[in-house]
C-alpha cells in the first residue's frame, strides 16, 4: 500500500484514476500537471491507511464538483479545495484529522493531494465512491453509513465562498450544491460529508488510491514491455473489453453543472459492431447493437486503444481509436439500498442491474494484491 | 414616529408599503395576514428610531428573495427569516441588536417585524431602498455605505439553510443567492448586510415604516372620506398621476428567480393614452405614447382606481382599473454613485435618468409630517 505519493508516483496515479473515473472526475492531465508542480516545492504526500485512523479521527470527502468539460477551460486556481476544507474547520469548529478522496476518479484523485500538501495533513488510501459518479448522494457514506452530506463547503476560483450548514436530504444539498457549482463557472471546490475514523473503516472503499496507482504502473509496464495494454488493463481489474473501434459520433453539451451527452462506436472489422453510451459527467450504460450489456455502478471505462490511456467524457472526439472495457464495482455499490441509488433506474434507466462478473474493485484489494 | 406596530397598524402598513413596494417586496395581503396571526399571540412589535441606535450596534437586513409570483404559490413556513437570522448571527459569532428591513416594499415591511416578534429584538424605522428593488446590490448601504453584503444566510421553507461568507463582490452574492433561491422554489428567507447604527444613521432611508403607516392611513381616510384616494396618495407622496386606465395586456413570466414582464395600460375617454410598464419583481420604467416619462430609482406605483390598493406584479390582470403613480425616490437613489447601481442603465435600458420633481422620499419625513 502506498505510505507516501512521490512525484514518480503522479503518472501510474493519474492513469489509473483516469480509467477508474470512468470517463469523470476531471481531466487527469490537468491534474496530474497541477500535483507536480506543487509536489515539486513541498516535497512527497503523506498517505495514511484507513485502519490506522483513531476512531474518533474526523475526515471531510473533497474534491471539484462541476462538469468536466468546464474544468478544461476554466484552469482551477489551485488553492480552492484548500478554501473549502479551512471553511468547513471554521464553521464545524474543529480541525480535520486528514482527507477523504471523495471520489477517486480523474483529477479527482489529485485534488485532495495537492490539499494535503497545502494543509499538511495525510489523505486516507480510500475513497467514497470506488470509482466517479456525478452526483453527491452517491457515496457510500450516505447511502451506507448514513453520515450528512453537510455541512458543505464550496470555493471557486474567484474566492467566492459558500457553507450549506443543512438540508432536508442529500438529494436538496445536491440540488444546491450542483446550482451554485453552475453560478460558479461549472467548477469549484468542494468539502463536505464529514466522517469518522470509524466510518471510513466500515464503511469506505479502501486502498483505491493504492489501486489507481497499481492500475497505471500495469499501463506503463505494458506500454514499456509491448503488451496489449487494454487486455492488461481488463486483466488487473477483473474486467472485459467490450469492443474496440473507433468513435463515430459524439453528442456532448455542458448543461445544469453536468456535461451530459452520448457516444457511439463503431467496431474494427468488415462487420461492425455498434456500441452506444450515454454518459452524465461518467458513463452509465452502454448498449452494444441496442441491447444493454453493462449499467451503473459497474464500470465502463474508455482508453485509446494502442496505449490504453483513459479517455474522459471532456476529451471524446470522433475519430479517436478506443476500447471500452467493462469493471465489476466496488461490492457496497451493488447492495439493494446502493442500487435505489447508483443503479441504473437511479439514472433514469427502466433496466435491472446485471453486476458484470469478477472480483469487486476494493475490499479484496490486499487481498488479491499484496505486493502492492 | 412609530414606537410599535400594533394590529391595528397592520391594515395601514400593508397599504403603504404595497404603494412604496412599486410592484414588489412579496404580496403585501399576505404578509399582513402572517404578521396578524403572529401579532395576536406576540402582541406588539417593538420599534427602534434609528437615531437611538448605539454607534456599535450590530443590524442585519432582512427579507424574502425571489420572486413575488411564487410567494403567492409557495406559501412561507413563517419561521424562514428567523432562522436565516439566527444563522447569521450563528456564524458572525455574534448577537444582533435590532433588525433591519432590507425594503420597505410589500410583504418585506411585514418579514422583519415577525422576526422581531420570534426573536425578541425590535425594527429599526429604516429601509436600505426606500422602496423595493430586485436585486441585493441595490441598497444604500452597498453603493453608499460601502458595506459588505456577505456574510449572508438563506433559509427556505422547508429548512434547507446556506451561509455565504464571502463573495468577490455584491454582484456576485446576488448572482450565487439568486440561484440558490430559484433551487428553493424561487422564495427564501434572507438575512445579510450586517451594518452598524453609526452606519444607519449615516445613510439608511429613514423613517420608511411610519412613512408606510402615514400613507396607508391616509389611503384608508380618504376611502372612509369618499376623497379620491389616488388624489391623495399622490398628495401625501409628493408624485403625481400618469394615468387612469384599464390593463388591457400583461405578459409576466417567473424566470430566474424574477417575475419579469410588461404591461400596457389604455386610458379612459375617447381618444385614449397607452401606458406601457416593464417590471423585474418591481415596475422598472414607463412609456406614455412611446415616450419614457418615468424610471428607476423613482418609484411607479400602481393601484387600484377607484380604493387606492397596491396591485403588485404577481396580482396585475387584464382588465383591472388603475391609476399609475410616479414619486420621486429617496435622495440617496439618486446620486451619480446610486444612478450606476439603481438608475435605468443599470437594468439596460438606454435613458438618462430624468428625476420627477417634487420632494423625495425619506429624508425629510419628520420635517413635512411631524405629527406622524
Amino acid at each position: 500500500m502506498l505510505r507516501q505519493v512521490t512525484l514518480e508516483d503522479i503518472e501510474p496515479i493519474s492513469l489509473g484514476a483516469g480509467i477508474l473515473g470512468t470517463g469523470g472526475g476531471g481531466n487527469p492531465y490537468l491534474g496530474a500537471l497541477h500535483l507536480r508542480e506543487v509536489m515539486r516545492r513541498a516535497g512527497p504526500a503523506p498517505i495514511v491507511d484507513p485502519f490506522e485512523l483513531a476512531d474518533d479521527a474526523l475526515v471531510p470527502m473533497i474534491g471539484f464538483i462541476g462538469a468536466p468539460t468546464a474544468s478544461i477551460e476554466k484552469i482551477h486556481e489551485g488553492t480552492e479545495l484548500l478554501a473549502a476544507v479551512r471553511l468547513l474547520e471554521k464553521h464545524a469548529g474543529r480541525k480535520m484529522d486528514a482527507l477523504g478522496i471523495a471520489e477517486i476518479g480523474g483529477a479527482n484523485s489529485m485534488g485532495p493531494l495537492v490539499t494535503s500538501l497545502q494543509a499538511g495533513i495525510p489523505v486516507v488510501d480510500c475513497d467514497s465512491m470506488g470509482r466517479a459518479f456525478p452526483e453527491l448522494p452517491m457515496s457510500v457514506f450516505l447511502f451506507e453509513a448514513n453520515a450528512s452530506v453537510t455541512p458543505l463547503a464550496m470555493v471557486d476560483s474567484g474566492g467566492n465562498s459558500v457553507v450549506i450548514p443543512h438540508t432536508v436530504s442529500a438529494v436538496w444539498a445536491e440540488r444546491l450544491a450542483r446550482n451554485l457549482a453552475t453560478s460558479m463557472g461549472a467548477t469549484a471546490g468542494l468539502a463536505c460529508c464529514i466522517v469518522t475514523g470509524r466510518q471510513i473503516k466500515q464503511y469506505g472503499i479502501h486502498y483505491t488510491l493504492s489501486l489507481a496507482h497499481h492500475v497505471g504502473r500495469r499501463v506503463l509496464q505494458a506500454q514499456d514491455a509491448g503488451d496489449d495494454v487494454p487486455d492488461a488493463i481488463a486483466d488487473i481489474l477483473n474486467g472485459r473489453i467490450f469492443m474496440r473501434g473507433k468513435i463515430v459520433d459524439v453528442n456532448r453539451r455542458t448543461t445544469r453543472g453536468f456535461a451530459r451527452g452520448t457516444l457511439a462506436i463503431e467496431g474494427f472489422g468488415a462487420m461492425p459492431d455498434s456500441l452506444y453510451i450515454e454518459f452524465q459527467n461518467e458513463f452509465l450504460i452502454v448498449y452494444l447493437n441496442g441491447e444493454v450489456i453493462a449499467t451503473v455502478p459497474d464500470l465502463i471505462c474508455i482508453v485509446t486503444e494502442d496505449t490504453g490511456e483513459p479517455v474522459s467524457t471532456e476529451v471524446l472526439r470522433y475519430g479517436m481509436r478506443v476500447a471500452v472495457l467493462g469493471v465489476p464495482a466496488a461490492a457496497q455499490l451493488k447492495t439493494p439500498a446502493a442500487l435505489q441509488v447508483v443503479g441504473p433506474r437511479a439514472f433514469g434507466y427502466d433496466v435491472d442491474f446485471t453486476p458484470l462478473p469478477g472480483n469487486s474493485i476494493g475490499v479484496d484489494f490486499r487481498v488479491q494484491h499484496p505486493a502492492s
